[in-house]
C-alpha cells in the first residue's frame, strides 16, 4: 500500500491512503489520523488500512478524492530519529578523492552514517528557507525506509525484517558549512538544515522485484531547473543494503518504530548516468579539470527527484524551490 | 511547576504533575495524557496543569499518591530532536590536552554540540544494557532543557525564551568507540547510545534565582559505587548558556516544541570539585602522571546523578546499573 500525509494545519498532519496510480486518496479516518501512530501499533493497524488500500486501487473506497501532492507534509512530519547511511562508496570516493583523500580500506566493511535532525521535516513541494545562497546549497537524492521496533544488536537479516515502508528523501546540504563543523569533530549540524521527503511512502511488496537484497533497484531521476542532471540507479552499486544500515545503528541501542534511515546520496560509476547530488559532479570536475565549475543552488532554483516504474512515478516527485529567508 | 512521566507500558508513558519537594504526585487527566501533547500546545495545556500543581503543593489535589521515581519513564519517553553541546570548555580543553591537541581558539566563540539519537531513551532508574564491558562504559551528567518552536536564525536572548523545561542527563557514552567513530568523520552514533533523563522536569520559575542567565547556578553530584565522585557547579563555568546554544542549533533550520538540548559533561577548573564523568578524571590522570589509572565502569556498577537546592532534590536522582544485554 502507499501512504501519504496531508497538511491539516497540525504538526502532524492526517493519514492519507494512496491509490496504487496516485489519482486518489482516501482518509485513514477509524483507523489511525497520523502515521506515527500506524508505525507504533503495525501489526494491528497496517491490515486495516492494507483494507483501504484494496478498495481504493478497485475504485470502491469511499469518500476518494483526487490525490494532490502539494497538500502533502514529509510522511512523517516530525520523527523520533534519522540517520542517514552513505551506502554508495562511488560517492564517497569521488567526494574524498577531490580534495585529494584516499578513502580508507575500512569503509567498504564498516558503514558512514550520521545522526540528523528530525523535528522540522519538510513536505514533498515545501518551497526551502535559507538565510544565505554562499552556504553552498545542495540536494542529495536518496532511497530512505521507516522501520518498525528493531532490538539493539538485531542482524542486518533480522533488521532488514524490521522495513516497513519505503520512500525517497532530498538531504539538503550546506557545502560550505561542512568542512568547518566537520573539522570541529561532532559531526553535521548547521550544514544538514530540515530534511525533505516524497510524497508517498510505500509497503516493500508494492515494489515487487524492485525491492531485492534490501536494495532498491529502480533509476532515481534528478531535474535541475528543468535539465535532467542524474538518472541513476539506486540498485546494484548500494554497497550496504538497508538491513545492514539498520543493525550498525542498532549496534548500541533500540531502534524504534517510525525511524528513517537513508541510503546517501545515490551514485553510480557511470559518469553518463549524472548525479544525484551537485558536490559529485563539482568533485568530478576537479578531478579532471583541477577545478569545481559547477555552482550550487541559487535563490530560486527548482530541484525534482522522482523514481519510475514502467513509466509511473512510484512515490510522486520530490519537487522544491530554493528561496531567501523572510 | 514540576513533571513527570509515568510507566504505564506506552510508548509515551502517563505525564504526572510533581510536588514542589518531589513527595506525591497527580496524573494531569482531562488536561494532557503526554508530555509531548502539553509541549505542542504549551500556551494552552501549561496553566491547566500549574493549577493542578498549585493544588497538589498546597496539598489540595485530587487522587494525589506519593511519587516513586522509579516508576518514571524519561519526561520525554521519546524526542523528535536531541542535539547535545559542550559548552563547559574546561571539560574540552582537558579531554583534548591529554590526547596532546590544543583547543582552537574559535571553540571560544563557536559551540561545539551534537545530534543525538531520541528514539528510545532511559528512564532515571532503567538498568542501562550494554554488550561489552570493553567498550569504554562512562557516564556523562549534564544540565539540559526543553524547548517549544523556536525559529531559523533567533537569536540568543529569543531562543532563550524558548526554553519551557529544565532537567538532567546522563548522557552515556562508549569511549573506546568514540575514537574509530569521530575519525570517520561523521560524528556520533553507535558510540552514543541511549541516554537517560532524571524523574523530573521543571518549569524554570521553580529555579528562583538558580536560574540566571540561561544557567543553572546549582551543584551537580554524581555518586559512582557509593562514592561521591563530583560536586561541580553547573552555573558560572557553562562558556554558552542555553540560548547560545539553541540559537547555534537554529542557524539554518527551526527547531520545534519538545526538542531536548544539552549542556554537555558540567565540569570546573577547581579540581577539588571532582568530575562529572570518567573520561575527565583519565584526562587529569594522563596530564599529571602519564597514564589513565581510573578504570571506565564495569557490570554491576551504579551511578547517581542528583542536584539539590537547600538539601532538597529538585530533579529528583539518575540512579542506574549497567547491566549485560541478554
Amino acid at each position: 500500500m502507499k501512504l501519504a500525509t496531508y497538511k491539516d494545519g497540525s504538526r502532524d498532519g492526517q493519514l492519507v491512503v494512496v491509490s496504487r496510480d496516485l489519482s486518489t486518496a482516501t482518509f485513514a479516518t477509524g483507523i489511525a489520523t497520523r502515521l506515527q501512530q500506524a508505525l507504533d501499533d503495525w501489526n494491528f493497524i497496517a491490515p486495516q488500512l492494507q483494507d483501504v488500500s484494496v478498495a481504493l486501487n478497485h475504485h470502491k473506497a469511499r469518500h476518494a478524492f483526487p490525490f494532490d501532492p502539494r497538500q502533502c507534509m514529509a510522511p512523517l512530519p516530525r520523527a523520533f530519529q534519522w540517520a542517514d547511511g552513505s551506502a554508495y562508496l562511488n560517492h564517497v570516493e569521488l567526494v574524498r578523492k577531490a580534495r585529494g583523500a584516499e578513502m580508507p580500506e575500512s569503509f567498504h566493511g564498516d558503514p558512514l552514517m550520521y545522526q540528523g535532525g528530525s523535528d522540522d521535516f519538510l513536505g514533498p513541494c515545501d518551497p526551502v528557507p535559507f538565510g544565505d545562497a554562499a552556504w553552498g546549497i545542495d540536494f542529495e537524492a536518496e532511497v530512505c525506509v521507516v522501520t518498525g521496533d528493531v532490538a539493539m544488536r538485531a542482524s542486518p537479516e533480522q533488521a532488514l525484517e524490521g522495513v516497513r515502508l519505503v520512500l525517497l528523501a532530498n538531504d539538503w546540504s550546506l557545502r560550505h558549512l561542512i568542512p568547518p563543523e566537520l573539522a570541529k569533530g561532532f559531526g553535521f549540524l548547521q550544514s544538514k538544515p530540515s530534511t525533505a521527503f516524497s510524497p508517498v511512502a510505500v509497503t516493500p511488496d508494492e515494489l515487487g522485484d524492485a525491492w531485492q537484497g534490501g536494495r532498491l533497484h529502480l533509476p532515481l531521476t534528478c531535474t535541475w531547473n528543468g535539465r535532467k542532471v542524474g538518472h541513476v540507479d539506486a540498485g546494484p552499486e548500494m554497497s550496504f543494503h538497508f538491513g545492514q544500515l539498520i543493525a550498525h545503528l542498532a549496534k548500541t541501542r533500540n531502534v524504534r518504530a517510525g525511524t528513517l534511515v537513508g541510503s546517501g546520496t545515490v551514485s553510480n560509476a557511470d559518469r553518463t548516468r549524472g548525479y544525484a547530488c551537485i558536490a559529485e559532479k563539482r568533485a568530478l570536475e576537479m578531478i579532471e579539470d583541477g577545478e569545481a565549475k559547477t555552482g550550487f543552488m541559487q535563490f530560486g532554483d527548482v530541484i525534482r527527484i522522482e523514481m519510475k516504474r514502467d513509466d509511473h512515478s512510484v512515490f510522486g516527485a520530490i519537487e522544491q524551490q530554493v528561496v531567501e529567508c523572510d
